[in-house]
C-alpha cells in the first residue's frame, strides 16, 4: 500500500446517522469476485441485476449523441422527450393517461428515494416498510435521520403488508414494493388499494416502489397510479430495461409536489446523467429485445422452481415477478450468513442471505436471483443439488 | 395538457426540510431557453459549465466499452482503476502520494456532498459556509435537516472566510471552496492552513470543495490534502475535465472513514454511472485537450476583464481561477434579479444574479461565466457594452 499524504491532525468526527449497516449482497459479490480472482468458477445467483446490457438501440443512441453535442447538464427534471416517453409508458402498460409534467427523471431509483424521503418527511419521522424488503430503504431512511419501522409480513399474505399489519402502527409514510425484493411476490389490485386507502385516511404518505414492473410471469402488476394520484411512484430503467449501471430511473409525484421536487433535484443532483437519459429514451422503444429478456427470465424461473425443489429448497414465496426466489431454510440452518458462505465455498454458487432483507427472520432465509443466462442457471442448479445432497442439516430450532 | 390519471384522495403531506429555495441560475437558464425558443439569440454567461464536451478519447472509450460488456453496476466506491488514476492525479498536480483506497468515486460532486454531510453531521448540526458561495451547499444542508450558517466574507479577504470570521461561531463543520464559485478567488496555502488549523483545534469537520482545481490562470490552487489528511476533499470531472452531464466526481476522505462512506454509498447510490466512470478514466490522460480548453478560458478571462471594465462593471473580485467573474453592482442597482432580467431581455445576455450565492448582499452583485467559446464571449461583451451605454442607473442606496 503506498504511503498516504501527511497524516497529522486529530481524527475527524463521524455522525451516528452515517453509520448504516452494510449491504450484505455487496459483500457476497466481493467474496465471489475474490474466488474468481483465485481462478474458481462462480455462478452468480446473488446479483440483483440482469446479465444482459442495455438494448443495442440504446447504446447506438448514445454513440450518435456523443458525436453530436457536448452532453452537458440537462434540466433538473430530465429531458422533456424522456419525460413524455415515460408518461406514454403508463398508457402502454396500464392504460393510465399521465401528464409528463408529473414525471421526474432521476439518477436511478436511488436518487428517487432520496428525493421522496426528503420531500415528504422531517427528521425523526417514522416510516414503515414490509419485512422482508429491499435493505436500502432502511439505510437511506437512517442516513436521512428518519426512523425505519419494520412491518413483519406473513407467507399467508404473500410476504406483503396488509392494513391489519398497520393497525396501531404510528408512521408518517409507508413504502411498498410489488413485485417485491427479495420475494418476487405481488400485491393484487385490491390488496394495493386497501393499503393506499388505509394510508390516505390517516395522512400516511404512500411510496410505491415499482422497479420490477414489466417483469411478471402471469398477470401484470398494478401501479399505484391506477388507484390514486396521491402517491409517490418510483421506477427505474435498471431491471426491465436492463440498464443497471446507467443509473437512470424516474418518479411520478402529485402535480402539486413537482415544483418542490424540482428545487430539491436542482440542488441535490443538478441532473441525471445525460448520456443515460439518451439511452433510456431509446430503450423505451426496444420492446422486442426487452420481451426477449423476459422470456429468458421465464425459462429460468421454471428451471429454478423445479431445480430448487429437487435440491431441497421447498418453502418458497410465490414468485409472481422480478427475478428472485425467496426460500425459507429454517429446516436447514439458523445462520443464513454462514450457510451462504458455505454454498459459495463448496458449491461455487453465490447466494444472498436473508439478513439483508429481514433483520429479524433473515437468518433462516435465502434469496436466489435468476437474472443471468439460462446456461448459468442450469449449471448453478446442478451445483446446488450436488451440494445439498451432502449437506449436514443444522436447523434453526436445534 | 393531457388529462392526468385519477385525482381522488386527499392532498399528500410535504416536509418543511424539502421546501428549499430554487437554484436561481436554473430559472435564468429556463428564461434564456424561452427567449431562444422564440427565435432570439442569447449569449450564455449564466451557465457554470464548459461549452466543450468530454475529451474525444473519453467518448471513444465509452463507445468501445458499450461494445464489450453490459456496463452493469460497478462496486460502490467506483472502478478500482479509476480510483488509482485519481490518486495519481494528486501526485501529478500537487506532489501528494495518495492511497487509492481513500478515493471515493461519486455521481458528481453533488453525490459527494450528500455522502459527506450524512457521514459527518447529525440532524440539527450547524455547518458554516462562506458567503458568497455555491448555493446548493445551503439547500443540500437544509434537505438533510442541517442548519447552514452563512459566514459573510469581505473583498479585503478575497471573499473567502478567515479564522477571525469564525471567532465565536458555533459550527460542527465548515465548507470552503478555492477557487470559489461565484468569486473565482483562491485561498493561499497559508490562508487555507489557517482555516484548517482553526477547525482541527475545535473538532470542526473541514470540507474542501476543490471542483475548480486545474482551472487557474496564475498560481495553481492548494489542495487541503497538501496540508492534512483530516479533511473531506471533493472534486469532479465536470469543470476542468469538461464532463458536466456525465455526473462523475470524487471525494477523498480520511482512511478510517472509507468503510462508513462505502456503506452509505452502497445504499444511497449503489454506484456512480458506469459509462461515465469509463469516460472519466480516459479523460485523466487527455492533458493536451484539457489544457487547450484552459487556454481558451484564459483568453476569455482577459477579454472579460477588459470588456466588463469598459462596460462599467469595475468592482470585481480577484479572478484567480474557475471561469467566473463576480461583480459588485451596488452603484448600478439594488435588485440584481430585475437587473439580470433586464440584461437578458434588452441585451440578449444571460447573467446570474448574486442572490443565488449571497442571500444578504446578492441583490447588489452579478456572476458572469466565461466558460463558453471566445466568439460568444466577444459578442456578449459587445452586447453588454451597448446595453450599459444606455442603462439608467438605480443604485442600491437611493
Amino acid at each position: 500500500m503506498p504511503v498516504t499524504s501527511q497524516t497529522k491532525g486529530p481524527i475527524m468526527r463521524t455522525s451516528h446517522r452515517g453509520n448504516v449497516d452494510p449491504f450484505i449482497v455487496m459483500d457476497v459479490m466481493e467474496a465471489a469476485r475474490a474466488h474468481e480472482a483465485a481462478g474458481r468458477s462462480i455462478i452468480h445467483m446473488e446479483v440483483g441485476q440482469p446479465g444482459t446490457g442495455a438494448p443495442q438501440a440504446a447504446c447506438d443512441a448514445v454513440a450518435v449523441a456523443m458525436g453530436q453535442g457536448a452532453l452537458g447538464y440537462t434540466v433538473a427534471l430530465g429531458l422533456p422527450e424522456l419525460r413524455a416517453g415515460i408518461a406514454a409508458l403508463y398508457q402502454r402498460w396500464y392504460g393510465v393517461d399521465l401528464d409528463p409534467a408529473r414525471v421526474i427523471v432521476t439518477s436511478g431509483s436511488s436518487a428517487a428515494f432520496l428525493l421522496a424521503f426528503t420531500a415528504l418527511f422531517e427528521a425523526g419521522d417514522r416510516v414503515g416498510l414490509g419485512e422482508p424488503g429491499y435493505p436500502s430503504y432502511r439505510q437511506i431512511l437512517r442516513a436521512l435521520s428518519l426512523t425505519p419501522v419494520g412491518i413483519p409480513t406473513s407467507a399467508a399474505n404473500r410476504l406483503q403488508p396488509t392494513p391489519a399489519d398497520l393497525a396501531g402502527v404510528d408512521i408518517a409514510g409507508l413504502i411498498v414494493a410489488s413485485p417485491g425484493n427479495p420475494s418476487g411476490t405481488m400485491l393484487s389490485h385490491d390488496a394495493l388499494k386497501a393499503l393506499m386507502d388505509h394510508c390516505a385516511a390517516r395522512g400516511i404518505a404512500f411510496v410505491s416502489d415499482e422497479i420490477y414492473h414489466g417483469l411478471h410471469y402471469n398477470e401484470r402488476a398494478t401501479s399505484a397510479l391506477e388507484i390514486s394520484d396521491q402517491a409517490y411512484v418510483i421506477n427505474s430503467f435498471s431491471k426491465y430495461f436492463s440498464m443497471t449501471g446507467w443509473r437512470v430511473g424516474w418518479m411520478v409525484v402529485p402535480a402539486d409536489h413537482v415544483r418542490a421536487i424540482e428545487r430539491l433535484a436542482q440542488n441535490m443532483f443538478i441532473c441525471p446523467p445525460h448520456a443515460s437519459q439518451i439511452a433510456a429514451l431509446a430503450a423505451l422503444d426496444c420492446i422486442d429485445a426487452l420481451e426477449a429478456n423476459r422470456t429468458v427470465y421465464a425459462t429460468n424461473r421454471q428451471l429454478m422452481l423445479d431445480g430448487l425443489a429437487a435440491a431441497g429448497f421447498t418453502k418458497i414465496a410465490p414468485p409472481d415477478g422480478a427475478f428472485y426466489i425467496y426460500a425459507d431454510v429454517a429446516d436447514l440452518t439458523g445462520d443464513s450468513l454462514s450457510f451462504c458462505a458455505q454454498i459459495l465455498d463448496q458449491a461455487g454458487v453465490a447466494v444472498t442471505p436473508g439478513l439483508d432483507f429481514d433483520p429479524i427472520r433473515g437468518g433462516q432465509t435465502l434469496r436466489f436471483s435468476y437474472a443471468r443466462s439460462t446456461p448459468e442457471i442450469v449449471e448453478g442448479i446442478a451445483r446446488l443439488q450436488a451440494f445439498m445432497a451432502t449437506y449436514q442439516h443444522k436447523p434453526a430450532k436445534l
